[in-house]
């Protein structure tokens, strides 16, 4: 069979590779999974004329986004705790339904409705962590998505494991399984600071120096997170995993919404990640971090959604204008993380904490072919001044129109274009009820007893 | 010609109505312009065999949404400014492009693609404040919408008047010639306490007395007007305002971003309303409003979009949102502004503040049919454990169905229903781009000077 090839000519071109911006009159051309060529429209068309031919004016190309932090699963506890802090919103709702209901199937149907979500969003990569692994990359990988899992390691047992032992040896067996496949990727999970031990750490530091994986885990979510360190451990949470050898550039520091001037500057020094998740952050009341102190110094950004139990909505380019927006107004200066910049976080940003920056993230030839297509031509959209303000400033999911992965065309004109990314999703929507409703006589035990 | 009826029969309603939470089984009886009754569907069917029988399920009914504060023909100058502090903004960018721009015409089209985003995004009620402000009103009146003129005041010449005086009695004959538009209102808008002289907010405050209508001013925008007031005035601009007689429950204070406890007590005493614009403040670095602590005080709250030239994206479900995200995370307590809270805000707080609240704002039999129709049953919404946290946490203007404003169907399954708003709009977005282009040599020319 020969290699299929595709020539795309959109209105203007945002590749995110330094020193271009935006550019008119090019197309990209893929053949397989790769991007083979970005040249002139006619020049393309002329060289490939065998080529499945896609003009889109009006929109605007640019690199697939990466979601940086997300627990896809989680979807099905959208909406099921509003307004509360962290620790009551862990503690009242999402751990007692997750020891009720964890189990293979509930990760698989909600990490489909969730990659589902992300994939309609522009998201090509989603950076998950959660339970039952595979059962996400199984969802993901139905719908043509490119996902890296966590290699989840927390303290206390869980359907999916019955401690940090387990849970590694699980996770690692899993990552051999998967290494045929290009479009699945791993990172080593802890949760968190405060719900894994300094053994644990260590032999994850040990791993990710082994294996070359990322660690990917929640670190300085909230003022409390801190506080209760200092008295446990003697040291804040991200002093604590520089002594047990985490900081360096595999370090994906998510949240990262508290911290001190010195904190910054490590972060820096050691070209560790923040997944920032604003909505998360605002949402929980955990506070807002300064993105404005972080750009300032250096600090590279990717951004995530987390999870659809406190965001409730797993939409990266809407996390894009929220961290515009706050960094801006948080620090009362309107230059601060302007559009090109968030750009590139959601792209290259999160591709670099990955590890991945070479395959994805921006748009070159030789890169995999993971592509998005915003419609800027919609009324609501008008005028169009700058095409990549516009996508950060104005656009929303609902003007995702095509997203490419690995040069498949998974979404066309807004549509899943998969038959079995349709068909699984079609039976996932008809079961959503069955969990809703288990889900709600959980809620309301917890809210009687 | 017997009165047009409509029942309405929503999966879930929410009234906004005092003691009143989400309701099932549920119809709304429209008659003619206003709310007949509500009742369970059944008998609301039996009594009403003639009318239209409007099914919606997965659907929440709920008010239409007001919007405080709109400047919305900028929405030709959507992204022609961003990454810039408000001075900066409006020296360099705005009002260049005003100064040779403003038309009837540039006002007329504006607004009208400006009323369309917001039309299908649910707002109902729009209160703008800009020049030539009758064609804002025709604008609006072509789409169907309810909408509240700004009688702009402002020290400095423009195209529509030489001075206050010019632009009062301008403003008070367009009121004349609109008297019999019963979806028509108006406020005095004098523009800001920096561009209004002590003599014309006297003028504004005796007119309101006597007219009874709302004050429509930016206020305690940024840290830079205060201090210049105290510089200039001998104390900050609300103390100022109070001075001249402008602070009561007429007063509709935009941005309100800084205050100190005492204005903020000062604004709950005297039932002054605060028009919260959450994008526009954190995109021009302004800063965050306090609204945890107005919320504590009583202060009344509505929301509103500000133009698209600082936001970029006129959708209030998009301000709710973030309005809601805001508040919870700049005051660390998740429990702030809560979804029902927030719903109230845009609903029957922008009513209050016009003094419209015995007509709109919240659905009660008597009162106006401006009423929104949102979609909660798309894949990315569910599940659904409680439709008014959804709306406000999950929905996005996309779910935005059906609309009714006075009982009129304007937009029906996300399409302009009235044929006039259909041609008025397809008659601009034809003209968008030589605007467009008019705009670009004049922010060329500016960034060469």
């Amino acid at each position: 069979m020969p290699t299929r090839s595709t020539v795309i000519a959109p209105a203007w071109l945002a590749r995110v590779e330094p020193g271009l911006d935006v550019e008119t009159g090019m197309a990209v051309v893929v053949q397989g999974d790769r991007i083979a060529a970005i040249e002139p429209v006619d020049r393309a068309r002329a060289a490939h004329p065998q080529a499945e031919f896609i003009d889109l004016p009006g929109h605007l190309l640019c690199p697939g986004f990466v979601n940086l932090h997300c627990h896809a699963a989680m979807s099905l506890l959208r909406g099921a705790g509003d307004d509360l802090p962290l620790e009551r919103w862990l503690g009242e709702r999402i751990w007692p339904i997750e020891g009720q209901l964890m189990s293979p199937e509930f990760v698989h149907d909600g990490a489909l409705l969730g990659c589902h979500e992300l994939l309609l969003g522009g998201v090509t990569c989603v950076n998950d962590m959660y339970f039952f692994p595979e059962s996400m990359l199984q969802a993901a990988r139905a719908l043509g998505m490119r996902a890296s899992a966590g290699i989840v390691v927390i303290d206390f047992p869980s359907a999916w494991g019955t401690g940090p032992d387990d849970y590694l040896a699980k996770g690692l067996a899993m990552r051999d399984r998967w290494l045929d496949d290009p479009l699945v990727g791993f990172t080593l999970a802890p949760h968190a600071p405060y719900t894994v031990g300094d053994d644990a750490l260590r032999r994850v530091a040990t791993l990710s120096q082994e294996l070359g994986l990322p660690v990917h885990i929640h670190v300085h979510e909230t003022a409390q997170e801190i506080a209760q360190s200092v008295e446990q451990h003697g040291c804040r949470p991200l002093e604590r995993l520089r002594r047990l050898g985490l900081l360096g550039p595999d370090l994906i520091a998510v949240h990262a919404v508290h911290l001190d001037p010195a904190e910054i500057a490590l972060l820096a020094r050691h070209s560790a990640s923040v997944a920032h998740c604003p909505h998360s952050n605002l949402k929980l009341g955990s506070g807002i971090a300064p993105i404005a102190e972080l750009l300032d110094a250096g600090v590279r950004i990717g951004l995530g959604t987390d999870g659809a139990a406190s965001n409730n909505r797993l939409d990266l380019l809407h996390e894009a204008h929220t961290a515009a927006m706050l960094a801006k107004g948080a620090s009362q200066r309107a230059e601060v993380f302007p559009a090109r910049a968030v750009l590139e976080a959601m792209t290259l940003g999160g591709a670099r904490a990955l590890g991945k920056e070479d395959e994805i993230g921006s748009i070159r030839t030789g890169k995999q072919a993971d592509l998005v297509a915003v419609d800027l031509h919609a009324p609501e959209s008008r005028p169009v001044f700058d095409p990549i303000s516009h996508l950060i400033y104005t656009a929303g999911r609902e003007h995702v129109a095509d997203v490419w992965i690995a040069g498949h065309h998974v979404v066309r004109k807004r549509q899943l274009a998969a038959m079995n990314g349709r068909t699984a999703l079609s039976d996932v929507v008809g079961r959503i009820g069955v969990w809703q409703n288990r889900i709600s006589r959980i809620l309301s035990g917890t809210a009687a007893s």
